[in-house]
């Protein structure tokens, strides 16, 4: 699946997304703790925040600003920690029993399992509402920024919002028990995850400031990214270990979800997968090594936890 | 109540509060057509925030700038809007089953019954969301003004987040059933109701361009209008009319809440609200007739339904 072009080896890739893990980690750890009062509420944002993760999306941010330049890193690790807020966030909102009712995640209870719904849905909205104090906040310092911040916002909200991320969680839920087309299954992907994978990527082009050619081809390339990122979760859902996952496995099936092995069976869906990857890969040929991360991650999302 | 110095009358209030209500309106519309696809969420999210109200919050907003100065409205409408939007999710979360479970709001079914849960839920976030797109895009069409708008994303986001309304709202669940002091009752309410009326009239100065002085005085009477809207609220609560109110009397009471009347006592409390509204009041002198809508809206605030 490796492309030849790509020079970082497995082993250098998992150094390289434990180095910004760590990194990233520290970050949003700090955040929680000078943005929030201590109690009910900061342990139970802490607990869904701190529950693990790969925090891909904050990974992508920060690879793609390496792709265009060596950029300032305190701006990226913000939008990155921002951009991870609101992906927990939705993950709190979207296991509530109203919602697909999860009890698991990330092999640990869920937030309103381990505290109560109440609590839930608060820790959640606090984390969405804190992503954007940590964008107007942080970027005060520079002045000559607001300008880029600012239009970050904008991306971030507006993928996150009523017609990204909340608008394919209403279709999600719309379309359980029903089948959906191959068509109506990528739109509403592309909304409930794409979206706010293209953000994280966006926002590290446009804070690194990329031109208008590279920031083209990192947004198709995030695109990709997210559909096939789609597509190896629904045949990880269908054939991943349950300890790896820290899920039960099958749970799409036992919902009657339209997935992509549902749709076009298993082998389909890793060729179709595959082949999203590899054009994906060719859109970084823009770029010099400096690329190399988002390289190697594309070619993680479709293998990890295998 | 009414101040000496207070040259509007109250028909003249009513008529300017039509006007900004009809004007805010419109903008709410044409903000949730614009920015939102067609579809269930849609529909929940206008349901919820056209089911009326007096559109306090933007109406502050838009009368601090106007005692500051003739700042253009494009921009406070704006922000007001955003605000009403935050204030709009807060009631869908607060009235669902795991939180107040309230069933009637203005006189309708509330979000979630005429609905359902997972819906309610996702039209609060997708308020949430789209408060901030709007603060981000509607100010990129004229560059010079991002710090301040920058400026205003940081107030609101930080009234509303986990140092504010949303911390405010944990503190009033953990506190039903217990007796708390009159500071705690202060602290909770300064953070759940109180920090986004601050945030509205800050804004407002904000984005007029309000010097120091001015800036400072119009804060503390937001500080002090804040204060006095509770004591109302919670007087309302027990003596209000259940149709004006959209809602039945007594429900503090039956949930054990703690209330300034529960604490004070009605007359004590009414006193309270009056002096609070003397001191806000007060803090006006410092403006001209310009300042005559905050003047009669403080009036208002405790004189409001009955």
């Amino acid at each position: 699946m490796m492309d030849s072009e790509n020079n970082i080896s497995p082993l250098e890739l998992k150094h390289y997304l434990e180095v910004k893990r760590v990194e990233i980690d520290s970050k949003l750890e700090q955040y929680l703790n000078n943005n929030t009062f201590p109690g009910r509420l900061l342990d139970a944002m802490r607990y869904a925040v701190m529950a693990g993760g790969k925090r891909l999306r904050p990974v992508l941010c920060l690879a793609a600003a390496e792709a265009v330049s060596d950029a300032g890193e305190d701006e990226l690790l913000a939008a990155g920690c921002a951009i991870e807020f609101i992906h927990t966030y939705s993950l709190i909102h979207d296991d509530l029993p109203a919602m697909d009712d999860d009890v698991l995640r990330r092999g640990k209870s869920t937030c309103h399992v381990a505290f109560d719904e109440a609590t839930a849905i608060l820790a959640g909205d606090a984390l969405l509402t804190l992503a954007f104090e940590i964008l107007s906040e942080d970027t005060m310092r520079n002045g000559h920024r607001d300008a880029k911040t600012h239009q970050a916002i904008k991306i971030i909200s507006r993928a996150a919002g009523p017609r990204g991320m909340v608008e394919g969680q209403m279709q999600d839920i719309l379309a359980e028990g029903k089948t959906l087309s191959l068509e109506m299954l990528e739109r509403l992907h592309a909304l409930k995850t794409g979206a706010l994978i293209r953000a994280s990527v966006e926002t590290g082009a446009l804070l690194a400031g990329a031109n208008e050619r590279q920031y083209q081809h990192l947004k198709e390339y995030a695109q990709l990214l997210g559909v096939a990122f789609q597509v190896a979760d629904d045949l990880l859902n269908i054939e991943g270990d349950p300890v790896v996952m820290g899920k039960s496995a099958g749970t799409d099936a036992d919902k009657k979800k339209s997935t992509y092995p549902s749709l076009l069976g298993m082998e389909a869906s890793r060729v179709k997968a595959s082949h999203l990857i590899d054009r994906a890969l060719q859109l970084l040929d823009i770029f010099d090594k400096k690329a190399d991360p988002l390289r190697a991650i594309a070619a993680y999302v479709i293998q990890r936890d295998r």
